[in-house]
């Protein structure tokens, strides 16, 4: 186990109703916020407006910024920023899923900064300080509720890039679990496969002696692997939605990941799929995590094989370690297939052509290699993104 | 799954040499502060002498406290109160195990109160404010590292009790597996008895759909399980002083007690045992916790099997659902007596004359009752006691 430090501050409410507390939670920390949101779903069920009554009941004073996109663009933070500094907002109140929570912080950590945001995603700055945020959840998937991470589009550059620092932990999360009975099934498995690719980012990895991590993150995978297809089956089922929620933040908290070297090379990858084509994330994640694992398995099959065996159950051949860690792989796969997720680019529309382009881009970060628990150059990425054709 | 609440800010730094820190760490929060501690240990080892020379070389001036008992005294508490009110000492930084940091969180919620402390442990009132506490931990077991609970035992009373409040959270935990290197076998034992009490005292629940925590319950008990016997072995195995100290943490922090009832019977039955005969709290839940669970385990055969199954790898008999969960119950008392630990009030020199006393103090606290997973009277904490004689 490696040297680690761990904080993780956000105050968590979770059960039926919670967003209606909104009001009480966020006036602890302003009277006045920028409440940030997405696109039609947030209004059309009625959340926004029991958002809006809560905070006004509350006394908390709000100006509105939605629009957020999945894929969240830098332009709208900007525009947030913008706002946020005329209008001396010190809160920002995000209501949606991942990309809101990560384009509200993007604003928090752009509204008190001198130069150009962008900087930070360019890795030339880090924040210094930032605006708090609070929460409302209705997607799990990015764990963005109670990380410190933050993904950014920039679309004129066709980039998308994540920054992480301690100072963007949100300050409150509202977990209502019946928030996303509403989702649309490929949204619902496309969260899971982001889940699960947070686990098992930290899963894989080269450092010894990390058996109570190595079982936490077993422990998320499974459970998000036995309640995704109930959630699929029966959408109003509340025990698996709230299992699926509850395991998608503990999932990026880096509680799993405390102690351990990381890999994220899967995520650096998709991250170049859906900047140029604007696939879902998790659909992404579910092309390029199986053939990322079938080209880095041999650097540790028995790692692979625990994965297989304690995962998804396969037995353990200790004849044949290598065969145990492809069937992990295996089942990995079809279970994401079962769930409604595309294995292959081809399946999500996706063409050739530029994958050359995409393998550079996402060396670009790491002087030219990317991946903890194997450094990939850019061909090695290029090889993984072809063999997912 | 219930409704909850979760916030744990606790700043947990982990690893080789990291209470070198501890003065950096503190000079966040206060230039002076009461430092205690307890015996003979933390001197003889030298890890005073680091804690003092940290503080000063960041310009923290300290008071000294030091002679904390195991079964921390209310008298010692109220002796710290005095100092911090009369020399204005803000912060109470605690060198060393449970009963130390009980001790600290126990004047850092006195200081304050303008009542009797004592109330707090009698439930007469609650704690509104408290001083902050930080820890340089040497003990894995009590888990109070970034817990809101205290246990004080008030020895003119013969009483045990506990208080929680997140007040009472440390503000830091400063963790080197290094300084658990030292502790007696008994010790290390009776700890490992204390972190699987504290997740068996959640995972025995009558809540149903909490397949997650169920599954962090089973990885931390099965880490603590496989770790403890090599510590024992060979007492610096660094990798497994390691996973048993944040086993330790995170068996305790209430993640694993998210959205469940919990049950604290033989936590409570234990504060009994050790009020009146000062056995090591660790020792008395071995003798206790395996007695409960064969009165208890019929209320839910399915859950005990489970806990056999998946903790001890018992074969699961879907035709015998009673027998595969004694057999868990079995293995556990078997695991505590392999470590070393007593599995009976005689082997601990605990005669029966007082067990009418202490199963009726026992439930004082509940009116007349104990208990949640199954409801106990004092007629049938007694019948456990005395099953355990």
């Amino acid at each position: 186990m490696l040297q680690f430090e761990f904080e993780n501050p956000t105050r968590i409410v979770f059960g039926q109703g919670v967003e209606n507390t909104v009001g009480r939670e966020t006036a602890r920390h302003a009277s006045k916020v920028l409440l940030h949101f997405g696109g039609a779903s947030a209004l059309k069920s009625g959340l926004l407006d029991r958002v809006r009554s809560s905070l006004t009941e509350a006394g908390v004073e709000y100006r509105e910024l939605g629009g957020v996109q999945p894929n969240p663009r830098l332009s709208l933070v900007l525009e947030g920023m913008k706002i946020c500094r005329d209008e001396k907002i010190p809160f920002i109140l995000a209501v949606g899923g991942g990309s809101v929570i990560d384009s509200a912080k993007a604003i928090a950590a752009a509204v008190p900064y001198a130069g150009d945001p962008w900087d930070f995603w360019e890795y030339s700055a880090s924040p210094e300080t930032a605006l708090p945020v609070g929460v409302v959840l209705t997607i799990p998937a990015a764990g963005s509720e109670t990380s410190g991470s933050t993904v950014i589009t920039n679309a004129e550059k066709e980039l998308k890039r994540g920054l992480t620092s301690q100072l963007l932990r949100p300050r409150f999360a509202l977990m209502n679990p019946e928030l996303t009975m509403t989702l649309p099934a490929y949204q619902t498995a496309c969260g899971a496969a982001d889940i699960m690719a947070h686990v098992m980012e930290r899963y894989f990895t080269n450092t010894r002696d990390v058996e109570f991590t190595d079982r936490l993150c077993e422990a998320t995978l499974k459970t998000v692997i036995s309640n995704v297809p109930r959630a699929l089956e029966n959408p109003q089922d509340y025990a698996a939605r709230a299992e699926i929620m509850w395991a998608g933040t503990i999932a990026h908290n880096d509680l799993l990941g405390t102690g351990r070297e990381q890999d994220w090379a899967s995520h650096g990858i998709e991250h170049e799929l859906s900047a140029l084509y604007d696939i879902a994330h998790g659909a992404g994640l579910a092309i390029v995590f199986p053939s990322w694992m079938r080209r880095v398995y041999r650097h540790d099959p028995a790692r692979f094989a625990r994965f297989a065996h304690e995962v998804f159950a396969v037995e353990y051949d200790p004849f044949n370690i290598e065969r145990t860690a492809l069937e992990g792989i295996g089942r990995l796969e079809s279970f994401f297939r079962r769930i409604g997720l595309p294995v292959r680019l081809s399946e999500a529309g996706i063409p050739a052509d530029r994958i050359p382009e995409m393998a550079r881009k996402s060396t670009l970060k790491g002087g030219g290699m990317i991946g903890g628990f194997v450094k990939l150059d850019s061909a090695a990425v290029q090889s993984i993104l072809e063999a997912a054709l």
